[in-house]
């Protein structure tokens, strides 16, 4: 096993009825004054909103609210964000929804001390500083709540990329699990997906950290017994709660221990794709992708993506268990196939040549132009 | 699930070579005096003590030393340790050894801070505060390094009993997994048996939490794999490895999310057994107890206790899991029936009355003085 460094100082308060602790613990670390940030509406409908304006009123911080944030978050409105909190002086931020809002967060609590954020994910700049950050989770899926990582589009450049820092990791996150049973179905499978492939990302890398590699299964099974659990009964709070922990389990660094970093070359895949169609939801383009990632990559680590197929998917080898995985998405209802997304067959040849501006693609095996297009093959529909 | 709150902010730095980042990490946090805390001196032999010297020597940190905690360490040894602490004002202990010494070093760290540090085990003061605590591991079992609890001896009282809180969690722990190579094979066998049975504390009260009960069958899983592994290569650094790390996660939180607090009578049971003859180690007395005590309990909760049996023993049944745990245990050479432990039927009136010294013994079940005996019976030699 690789040596490594782990720490994750983040504070989890999961549960029901949990939004409300937001002011006391804002207030507890001796801040007065947030930027909210939210997405494009919906904490207005489930009562998320009341409640969180309701716990800062009490707990008398004062607020200056920035919203619309979209999937796919983009770099245009965090730089808003970040103007209104050059202009506004606030001591912390507060993220209200999934992801795409925690991740804006982070990169306008990065942003508020840079000159350019951009520079951040161009990799000129460090990030040594940050305005903490507090998370009230609405959609389970990327586990930002839990760790350093934010990925943002710059719309002008079609680049999806992203930055990472210690102090990037949120101060509290809530996670009440109830808040998501009035989810459209898609957006639980997305997360279900989103958190089975940061999981995949990591593993594959493994040989013998058997510790690890045996959490990862673990929490592989545990999404998808909870999906599945999910599509039978969309209230049942507890498979409700044991995927969302799973899902923040999935990236919040502990289950990636000794893994190397993970591979993460499936999810620049991705960000290719959805940053030339911002529709697509990154779920969505993962559960094309990784299906296809797999069939290109096994043989660079048969041992792994054989006890995978085995422990995961209880499938004799790795054919028949990405052929169990695809059942599954298609069961849930996700794409499987570029078609189901509708792209053609010219955008691919878009698609690569934006995943070719990363450096360094793949750490499993080094990811030519090439290996891309033939990845993308294997994603079209053989149906 | 029920609600939960979990934080964890240990830094843990982990592989070959990493002792000599102590001094570093310690004046990272500001401070220039430590109270060195050890064993009996294992340390100077596998130049652990030296490394450690040298790491603070070199980032200029003065340190003073307490030698001679002992396994079942016990309250005189940390009342002198306190007393030199008050004379000596350091800034931060350092714990270097096993679970003894780390516990002992959190005792103090508390103790350090009030008028009788035994009242707080004795729950007749909180503890608030406490001195930051580093650690070296040379011995994994406790998890110590990674939690906020402590157990220590009060031998004059014959009480073996514990303290948790926060700010006894280490700053920083440093596991270097290749100094315990040359561990005598039983400490390795005792610590194994020390991470299983504090994973199953919690495992058996779990129903639904599924996340969290399939990280317990991992990690139970990676440990029985693992300690294999070293019975037959002893210097199998990633067995180790595999090891110490799932023994570390067995009892830092995580693998407890959701699990009510785990049930924790059978450690207790151990406790009164090892109060009364310290020279059984903990991990001895656990061997012994929690196959007796699994037969006695396993019928307040059967769905997780058969889940347990094929999951973690690919038993058909509880009572075929036993044997099969019984017949590893033995294999690795451990006691498993209380005559090994050369326990006679006097005594067993005398750890029973001990025990039931405890108020609200068991969750699962309380457990009253004819329970307490008829799970001793259980582990009195059949074979």
């Amino acid at each position: 096993m690789d040596n490594f460094y782990f720490q994750n100082p983040c504070k989890i308060i999961f549960g029901k009825n949990t939004i409300l602790k937001i002011g006391p613990e804002i207030k507890k670390y001796g801040y007065s004054k947030v930027l909210l940030i939210a997405g494009q509406g919906s904490i207005k409908k489930n009562r998320v909103y009341d409640q969180t304006i309701k716990s800062l009123k009490e707990a008398k911080i004062e607020w200056v609210e920035v919203w619309g944030v979209q999937p796919n978050p983009v770099l245009s409105k965090v730089r808003e964000a970040i103007r209104l909190a050059w202009k506004e002086k606030p001591e912390a931020i507060l993220a209200v929804g999934g992801g795409s809002v925690i991740d804006s967060a982070k990169a306008v609590s990065a942003g508020y001390y840079l000159d350019d954020i951009w520079q951040a994910f161009e990799g000129k700049v460090q990030i040594e500083k940050a305005l903490p950050i507090f998370t009230i989770l609405t959609l389970s899926a990327t586990a930002s709540e839990m760790n350093q990582w934010a990925v943002i589009s710059n719309e002008q450049e079609r680049k999806k990329w992203a930055i990472g820092a210690g102090c990037l990791i949120p101060q509290v996150s809530i996670i009440d699990p109830s808040v998501q049973t009035t989810l459209p179905w898609h957006q639980t499978v997305n997360g279900a997906i989103d958190g089975l492939s940061h999981l995949m990302e990591n593993y594959f890398l493994g040989r013998d950290e058997e510790t690890s590699m045996a959490l990862c299964e673990a929490l592989m099974r545990s999404i998808i017994i909870s999906t599945d659990q999910l599509q039978r009964a969309p209230e049942d709070y507890n498979a409700r709660s044991n995927l969302v922990w799973a899902i923040t389990m999935a990236h919040n660094g502990v289950s990636a221990i000794g893994l190397k970093g993970g591979d993460w070359s499936a999810h620049r895949i991705e960000h290719g794709i959805s940053a030339i169609h911002p529709e697509v939801a990154h779920g969505e383009g993962l559960a094309v992708v990784f299906p296809a990632w797999i069939l290109y990559m096994h043989k660079s680590n048969p041992k792994t993506f054989q006890r995978w197929a085995e422990t995961v998917w209880e499938a004799r080898n790795v054919f028949s268990a990405v052929k169990k995985m695809r059942t599954k998405y298609r069961k849930w209802r996700a794409p499987i196939w570029l078609n189901d997304l509708k792209i053609n067959q010219k955008e691919i040849k878009q698609i690569v040549k934006n995943v070719m501006q990363f450096k360094n693609l793949g750490v499993l095996k080094r990811l030519t132009k090439k290996d891309v297009e033939e990845i993308l093959k294997l994603a079209r529909a053989v149906e």
